[in-house]
């Protein structure tokens, strides 16, 4: 096992109901901005229970946070912060909710030009305002870290970042908020926390036996339980289960001691930027080819991987690989997610844009050995074509 | 899965060379009491290598605490607190000076009388002084919850506390560390944490299978490893997994959302008030014959446990629950620690004594349907005689 840190102070509330203990959660005496994204929230009562529950404090609203949350949107919540004198804030939605909100947090109280947060990582952020989240979608993990990957359109560009302030004080998680979501958010969220997993786990084996074991039970139980929660979108048990392996996907907890592969994501953000697919479309889209062109070093954890998520023993090794790489291809077209560039209309000239783009933003030396260049990029987004 | 919550702010730092990191990890200016158990911290080292990465600190010693930390040796670390204004706590050692510790952090600034603290569960702890620990012992989690037991030697009592303000603000995890301990405590260890898991995990089921199959791979994991580590003592990897696997065992996490059976713990304890017999020793000699007892209303859990863990697939479900709690009784005795109360001299009059002892401390109603009463609790220690 490789050494590590792990912290994490994010306070998880889960359950039925318990968006009113945002009273106990929320200072009393707060002025509260709480961020949303589109219409969902009005609509579904949930905007309207979170105001309830926050009682006597101060509210002043902020919606109209995108898909893919946006620098240009988001600075205008900072003008609003500090506009109205607002203490607290409170992210009421999914990942992009959340992420816009911590970007909001670190940037209200930044010194110079809040990009520059993203351009170093976070590095650079040494303070932000305290908020918590009431989560309506689970995929991202968003709710119980310390990550956020920001937009910013006029340059095509979605970077992350991260920082131990950006924590949620808390986050309220209530799978019954999730009854009404669309059928492709759903899909979209099992499949984001798929690949969070594997991004995790299908490296090269450390001798983390803990780690390996946790990210196999997630992958199970996503495997289990994403068709469901399609068929039978009022199960309770079906979305408290897939809200808690969203939310451990990405806490921290299974990436710790072990090697990581973010290429599949760092590929995805730019064709998200340039082509608007959305964020786990892109995923499902580059994952398994990037599982084909890496098999030889993902060797064993991809064995690994077939045996005990998938059951798949019997073959040489290469067919066994070649098995669960199309299983993997299958649940997300199960998902009801299409797995080929040319299925979101993405072409070999798509394929020069997106490395270019990479190379723009310094994306030359990806995956757990960081040598996936941009020939080998190249190389994965054809597998996909 | 049920409704919870979930917070855990501790800091950890993993692996080899990590006290070092206490500079980082400890107020600059922090005046410490280092606190420790025997002579081992000092002989192997350890406690010079925590004093030289506290650099410039002002540091006291204090050794000295038990196996099973008491009030009365705790009550004087409290008074050395207090005379020396000292102002940040470190506790090196395993699980006893990490409980230790958590009790002297909370009694020093508690108004009244500081046993108050156990006969209320810590309910009414409202602050407690910081500390962190440098974990030399995997067994108790200790390292990262918030929950102690504190043994009062003129009452033969040995109660629990918990309060979130008794969360280490760190703890050093070093499985280096580990190498020069004793075979016994290794072996109780590996007892320790596998019984914390079981009495997350073996109650009913609540349609939790994250909770389910993260205490699954934590088990076989122990499974695997324990033997080892103790046939193999100076194999680092050994000793870090099950390191991490001990602090993940109780922690929190594997808990949330799903009943909880501490029987064997709470009986376990009176024992060990009464006979000084070593805790992990407590839990092998009662945890067989409680399974055995409480087979029906632990049916579902048992059979899962026997297929995921064990892979005890053949028989009657009888037969296979018999097959999977002298697999567990095994597993036990191969880490060389006896399951029977005869074996450690004990007797009916003993039994007569445990559970006068369980009525007098009010364990009238244990168990995961709080139906263990005193005819349970003898019945179960007969059925280990």
């Amino acid at each position: 096992m490789q050494s590590f840190d792990f912290y994490n102070p994010t306070h998880i509330s889960f359950g039925e109901g318990k968006i009113a203990e945002l009273d106990k959660l929320v200072p009393q005496d707060a002025k509260v901005l709480v961020l949303f994204g589109g219409n969902s929230a009005r609509s579904t009562g949930t905007l309207d229970e979170v105001k309830t529950a926050l009682k006597q404090r101060e509210v002043v609203e902020f919606g109209g946070i995108e898909a893919n949350p946006t620098y240009e949107t988001l600075m205008q919540a900072v003008d609003v912060i500090k506009q109205q004198n607002i203490d607290f804030l409170l992210a009421v939605g999914g990942g992009s909710v959340i992420d816009g909100t911590k970007f909001v947090a670190a940037a209200a109280l930044f010194e110079g030009e809040p990009w520059d947060i993203l351009l170093n990582w976070g590095a650079n952020v040494t303070q932000a305002m305290p908020f918590g989240s009431v989560l309506t979608l689970p995929a991202t993990g968003s709710e119980m870290n310390s990550g956020s990957v920001i937009t910013r359109k006029e340059l095509k560009a979605k970077l992350a970042f991260m920082s131990d302030h950006v924590f949620p004080r808390f986050s309220v998680l209530d799978p019954s908020k999730t009854f009404t979501l669309p059928e492709r958010q759903v899909a979209n969220g099992v499949v984001d926390a798929f690949v969070h997993i594997t991004e995790q786990y299908l490296t090269f084996p450390v001798n983390a036996p803990v780690q390996d074991r946790f990210a196999e039970g997630l992958l199970q139980t996503l495997v289990e339980l994403g068709p469901k929660a399609l068929s039978e979108p009022q199960d309770y048990d079906v979305r408290a289960n897939l809200m808690w392996v969203a939310t451990m996907a990405l806490n921290g907890l299974i990436g710790k001691g072990v090697p990581h592969d973010w290429a599949t994501h760092m590929i995805g953000h730019e064709i998200t930027a340039l082509y608007d697919v959305d964020h786990a479309r892109t995923l499902a889209m580059i994952l398994p080819g990037l599982l084909d062109v890496r098999r030889q070093g993902k060797q064993e954890k991809l064995l690994q991987y077939a045996s005990r998520v998938w059951g798949i023993t019997q073959g040489s090794d290469d067919e066994i690989i070649d098995q669960v790489i199309e299983k993997t291809r299958q649940f997300f077209e199960q998902m009801g997610i299409q797995t080929r560039l040319s299925d979101y209309g993405l072409d070999n000239s798509s394929i020069d844009t997106i490395v270019a783009q990479l190379e723009a933003h310094g994306m030359t030396a990806l995956g757990e050995k960081q040598d996936v260049d941009l020939a080998m990029s190249r190389k994965i987004l054809e597998r996909n074509l």
